[in-house]
This record gives C-alpha cells, sequence and structure tokens, in this order.
C-alpha cells in the first residue's frame, strides 16, 4: 500500500477523527471515502484543489462528473450571488426555471417538455414512476451493472458478483441494499448488455409487464463504453413494436455531446434523466421527453396521475447556475473538451504501447475509464474487477494522488473539465507512465 | 372565483405563457401551481416577496416551511459567498459538513450519528432502507394520510378519499402515483392516526414483517396536531417489545422546538428524517440517530449493509448555509418565533370569536393550520375535506393573496420565519378577519 508518509496530512487526519464521532463512516458519500482518513478541501479553482494541509492537486474527477467548467467559475459564481439577493426558494415561480427550460428544450428536440428534481436519484425515480403511470404496467428492465442512482428499483444488480449474478440467459436481481423487498426483485428484470438477442428474449418474456427498459448509452459502471447501435436499435424497435417506453439516464452522459449522447445515436427516446453537469455545480434533477409521455406530471389535468412536488426542485439558485453552465457549454466548448480528451487519451495510448502493458482505455467524449485487459469489454461480465484487480486499482489511485497530485475517479476514469488544458493533459500522461511502470507487473496478472 | 381582475399582473401571465411550452404544467412543483397563472417572484428579503409585477405580499408559506429566517437572510448569504469562491463540490471532504454535523448532534442527543442527502423524500427514502437493512424485514408502517415525500412506498395513502380509504379497521393502502406496483402497497401498512388500539392490532398483525413505524408527530397533511402522547408511547412500546424500529420524519417538524418535536415527547427514536430548515435555503435532507443502526450506511465496514452515495450530497454550500441558519436558529430564537405564533394564533382566536365562525385552529411551534370545524379533529378522516371544502378553501386563499396581499401554503396553513414581526402578525390578523367575515356563510357550510 501506498501508505502516504510523506504527505503533509495533520490537518485532514485531525478532521477526519472529527468527522467520525459525528457522521457515520465519517462522510456521508462513500464515493469520496479513502483510508486512512478523508482529505479535505481548503480551496478549489478551475482544475487545482488544494487541500486543508496545503496539498495542491489537479483535479480529473470534477465531482463525479457533476462540475463540466471545473471549480467555482467566475460567471456561475457571479450569476449565484446575484440570485442570492434576491432569495434563494420560494413558494412562488422563478423566471431563472423557465428560462433553463427555455435554454434545455430548445437545445435537444427530444426534450418537448422538461421538469426539474434535486438530484439524478430523484430524477431516475420519478421517471420511472412516470413510465409506470403512462403505461399502467409496473416492471422496469435494467442491465446488468449500471448505476441509477440510490432508487432501490434502479439500483437492483449495480453491484453483482460472479457468485450472485446467475445465469446469462437470466440475470439474477441482485440487491444493493440488504432486505430489498423481495417484491422489488421481482418488479425489475435485469439483461446483459450488448447481448441483442438474450436482452429482447428477456423482454420478450416480460412484455406484457414492462413499463419500460432504462438504459445509459455510456453506463460507467457497465464498463463506459458506447451502447452498441445494432443493439440499441433492436431495443428501440421491441419497444415501439411492444409499447413499452425507452427511457435513458443521461445523468453522466449528456455531456458527450451538444445534445446528450442520444444525439449520437438514430433513435429517440421517450423521456430522459438528466442531473449533474446541468446543475453548475449545484444539486439537481430533470425529466425531459415526449410532452405526450411527460403530461402525467400534468397538474392542471382533471386527473394527475402522478402527482409530483419537491420543496427545492427547480430553486432559483440551482437554475441559474445551471442555465450558465449550459450557455458556457456550446457546441464549441463541447467540441473542445471533447477534442482535448482525445489528446489526451491519444498520448495515454503511446504511454502504454511504450510500457507495452496491457491496458484499454474505453469512454466517450469527455470521459474514459482504464481497464486492465487486452481487449476493450462489451458488457458488465467482461468488466468486473475482482477483489483483487480492485485493490490494485486502489493502490494506483493512491498513488497517483499521494505522488503525482492527481485525483481521479475511484473507477479508474476520468471525467474532464473545460478547465483542462493541454498542461494539465501532459502531467496525466507523465504521471500514467509513472503508474503504469511501476506497477506493469501486477497489471499483467489481471489482464485477459 | 376571485379572479384577480385588478391585480397588475400582465408580467407573470406572460412569462407563465413562456412556461407551459417548455415546463409540463408550466412548473416543476405542484405545490406552487395557481390559476390562472403562477406568479413570479422578482425580489425576496425576509418576510416580504416582490413578483415582477411589484406587487409585494408578506409571505408565511415560507417556501413549504423551509426558510426558518425568511428570505435572503443577509448571514447565511454572506457565508455562502465566502464558500462560494472556494467551490460548490468536491470529490473530497468539505470542513463544513463536520461542522454541521457537529452542530445538529451536538443539539440532540437523539442523533448520536448523521449523514447528508438532498432533499426530504431522499432522507425518508435512505430511512426506510436503512430500517429494512437494519432488521431484515421489508414492511414499514405508515399513518394514513400523511404526507413523507415521493418515494413510492412512503407515499402510500397520502392521498385518500371516503370512496377508497377502506374500513378504519385494516384502511386500504392507497397508490399516489397511478400503476404503483402492488407489491409496493403490500408492502406498507396504513395505520389510523391516534387511534391506539386499531393501531396495535395492524402492527401486530403484521410484526414479523415490520421493518419500522414511520411517524411524523404533528404531521401537516394529517392535520397538523399534536400526536397524542399515550399513543406514541403505545407505539413505541409495541415497537421495543417487537424489536421494529420507530422512525420520525420530522422535515417539518424540527422546526417546533430547539431539538426537534420528538423532544416534546419522552420517547426516543431509532433515526430521524431531517430537511427543510437545515438547508437554510438550499437543497437538503439528513438521517440521523443511533450509532448502532446508522452503521447500515458504514463503509468502513466489511460488509456495508446500504452503500450509500450522492453526488450532491452534503455539498459545502447547503452545509455552510445550514449551519449558519442553525446557529441563528438557537434556544432563544425558537422560543421567541413559538411566542409570536402564539400571539398570532391568540390574536385570531378573538377574530374566530367575534366572527363566531366555526373554524379551528391545529399546529404546534411556528406552525398553525386552519379547519372549518367546531373541534379540532384527531385523526386524518376528521381532518378529510371534500372536492367542494376544497374549492371554497383555495377561494379564501386567493383572496388572501390577490386582495389582501398574503402569501399562505396551500393546505391553509402558516409556518412562520424568524422574520416575522408584531407588525405582520397584526396584518395576519386583519386579513384573515377580513376573509372570514367574507366567507362566513360558506364556512359554516363545511364545519360539522
Amino acid at each position: 500500500m501506498n501508505t502516504p508518509i510523506n504527505i503533509n496530512r495533520r490537518n485532514s487526519s485531525a478532521l477526519y477523527k472529527r468527522a467520525k464521532e459525528v457522521i457515520t463512516g465519517g462522510v456521508s458519500r462513500n464515493t469520496i471515502h479513502r483510508r486512512p482518513h478523508l482529505f479535505y478541501v481548503s480551496q478549489a479553482k478551475g482544475s487545482y484543489v488544494t487541500d486543508i494541509d496545503a496539498n495542491t492537486r489537479i483535479d480529473f474527477a470534477n465531482n463525479m462528473a457533476s462540475l463540466i467548467h471545473g471549480h467555482a467559475h467566475p460567471a456561475i459564481n457571479e450569476a449565484v450571488i446575484r440570485q442570492l439577493e434576491r432569495g434563494t426558494a420560494y413558494t412562488m415561480g422563478a423566471k431563472a426555471e423557465v428560462e433553463f427550460a427555455e435554454l434545455l428544450t430548445q437545445r435537444s428536440k427530444n426534450f418537448e417538455k422538461i421538469r426539474f428534481v434535486n438530484s439524478g436519484t430523484e430524477a431516475v425515480m420519478a421517471m420511472i414512476k412516470a413510465a409506470r403511470a403512462y403505461t399502467g404496467r409496473s416492471k422496469i428492465a435494467k442491465a446488468e451493472g449500471a448505476y441509477h442512482g440510490t432508487y432501490d428499483f434502479a439500483e437492483v444488480s449495480q453491484i453483482v458478483r460472479p457468485e450472485n449474478w446467475g445465469d446469462v440467459d437470466k440475470p439474477n436481481s441482485v440487491p444493493v441494499t440488504y432486505a430489498t423487498p423481495g417484491c422489488v426483485l421481482n418488479d425489475v428484470v435485469v439483461f446483459p448488455y450488448n447481448d441483442i438477442e438474450r436482452t429482447i428474449n428477456l423482454l420478450e418474456a416480460n412484455k406484457k409487464d414492462l413499463a419500460c427498459v432504462l438504459l445509459d448509452l455510456v453506463s460507467h459502471r457497465v464498463g463506459m463504453f458506447p451502447i452498441e447501435e445494432d443493439y440499441l436499435v433492436a431495443i428501440y424497435n421491441w419497444t415501439r413494436k411492444n409499447r413499452v417506453l425507452l427511457v435513458y439516464d443521461e445523468v453522466v452522459t449528456y455531456r458527450v455531446a451538444y445534445k446528450g449522447a442520444q444525439d449520437i445515436y438514430p433513435v429517440t427516446p421517450d423521456i430522459t434523466a438528466l442531473g449533474k453537469i446541468i446543475g453548475g455545480g449545484f444539486p439537481v434533477g430533470a425529466i425531459a421527453g415526449s410532452a405526450e409521455v411527460m403530461s402525467v406530471f400534468d397538474p392542471t389535468r382533471k386527473i394527475i396521475k402522478q402527482p409530483h412536488s419537491g420543496t427545492f426542485s427547480a430553486n432559483p439558485v440551482t437554475m441559474t447556475a445551471g442555465r450558465v453552465a449550459m450557455e458556457l457549454f456550446d457546441e464549441q466548448a463541447v467540441s473542445d473538451i471533447n477534442k482535448i480528451t482525445e489528446i489526451a487519451k491519444s498520448q495515454i495510448r503511446e504511454v502504454i504501447k511504450e510500457l507495452d502493458v496491457p491496458v484499454v482505455m474505453t469512454g466517450a467524449g469527455s470521459m474514459f475509464r482504464f481497464h486492465f485487459r487486452y481487449n476493450e469489454p462489451r458488457n458488465h461480465r467482461e468488466t468486473y474487477q475482482n477483489p483483487e484487480e480492485m485493490v490494485l486499482i486502489k493502490e494506483i489511485l493512491d498513488y497517483l494522488f499521494y505522488h503525482e497530485d492527481l485525483m481521479l475517479i475511484n473507477t479508474f476514469a476520468c471525467m474532464f473539465a473545460t478547465t483542462i488544458t493541454q498542461v494539465e493533459v501532459d502531467r496525466l500522461t507523465e504521471a500514467i507512465f509513472n503508474a503504469f511502470k511501476k506497477y506493469k507487473k501486477e497489471i499483467e496478472t489481471f489482464a485477459k
């Protein structure tokens, strides 16, 4: 283990001791948990984050892909400060909501109507409930290994192991949370990603009960490779034939193209869940899509199929920050960030070649993920890391954090911000070279 | 109907037209929907809210009870602006989370450990999942009529009518969202509030499957009266005997006393969901309680029973705003706001007496609700308003909004902020006098 002996970390260590006294595990988000203790931020600006012991690191995680313009962007902060003076939340409407809704719906013709909530978890939950309300059916189908937030129906089979994932012809519904009701597991059909025949067979077997097929087009946890087009088209065609909704989780992938990852493919979802980058750094979620399906939320109808509110939904601070962030993330900005990410991947590919280390990168747009494999995985079972492999990944990420001053996402992934330049890309390339050189032998033991 | 003919509302009307084009029903939150259109805020400060047509109203709703210090409190804004310059969300820890967790856990000994999420809905969902994970059982029990956010298990039987609520000995599990899975309804035991015998019978009949009994101690939708102590004690004793968790939803009621409404009663819950006022005007939720039960979340344990994260959970902006708001809401502030609320209620009681109108007020601490009744209701069926009664309430609230320039909560309730003074209380009293005088006859038709 890369015990951080030579790192100045007295203040973070002391603060984590206090944290453990009052917060379960010392932290509200397991994704940022780190041994021997958390590190705490004193200052974050652009792509640079300084902790309370004055260590500065380059940030390739960007709060789990949510900060598309890095930290403390001046234009976002300026707009938020103007809003603060006028209040942060009302029992009335806010122009900021209308303006942001106009921006997002004008950006993509797939988003005829939109509603805002407070998180990606809330967005996916509201979307699944909307699919049920619209179709009158209760089951959902989702991909094995895909993460869609913490709503229990959505989290089924996000974490699986060879011991419990079952036959690939009919993958088990595996609970993430202990004692998830059996009826929840029953109402979720789990299919293997990118496998047309098996997926269609599973959908067919449940077609009378299915409200929707839930898809992340570049699912981070499945393996962060773009979904194969013929597979997506096959699912789309099946849903049209069987009047089942096709719903996308673009909470992470909306960054991939100007109109979201969905714009890369020739089919249109019924509704899409959004989150992360559209909040401009503030808590956010949204459901957007066909006016017809979205009408289940409509409070002006005589029968409101899905009554829905939320104290902080569409609060004007989030709406303002989100609007400014998305205005700045225009077609040029999307193109630029995708280009610099491509440069980074190409430089790293050279490193991998030079070191002759069995590593592949998957990804799309401004995000990519490393795998210790000879070939790119195509589904979650190929992506799956056994516990020993996870220990190695953790060790390499610790090495990058403690010795190279880089922050990556804990699956060994990078999510770029528009503040990343060639300087940071060169630093990343150099650090990855050092890491892969140091751990080449260990990496080779897992490659297959 | 009080059509707002003489109100300047051109700008709001025009903006709502734009909103309807892009947002389903023109709004993300049904609670703030209003006919003929929404009104939009241009400026909110303390207890005064000015719309974009320059109408200024006194705010007794405070964003559905979430703004304990009214709008744009200078100390909260100042602290938030300092945080903005250091970033709004990190893939690392933030001191603001630790400091706020210390404040809340030191405030109440019932909160041994805490975790933060993004909304009350997320808090209740995480709490229910925690109860299942801790007990290994899947059913929950909740009160008929009680609102606990939009997690489908939690929203069962929030909206009921005589035609569907069923036998009081065994109330039906009534879905709020169309096509809620039958298995969800099956896993929720609905009991009648304040009825010891029936409630205990229902709990007994399900004791082998129950993870928790979920209670709001002054449930707004049940009727906003404090739960009866002998009833609460009977439930508590039953849960201790049967090793079922007692979990509270104090998202609304935490404002009622310095340590929350739970401090008024002689029993201790296992865990509590928090939200609303603890965010200082920003999206927030929290789960707090026994270290033992909260350990299901612990990422440092070998088996994590409830893996839990959230991109914006415990973000430093919310944590900072929440800490400042709760520091300001100290024992003196709680006592002061409860006193001014009591003065308001006592002045309004005089109005009711003088007009001899059949209205009663229920409530606790800094919140109260009107009922067109001779006697205070004790459960949701007594509180229940039929459609005609709801039309009258809407008409009176419209009258108060359009003609008296007051904003109340759409159930006919007030949630005070610390910025309310005798001036606003006198204005409220006068307006209520005018409203009850004007609508006395109509109110009398519903009184029973």
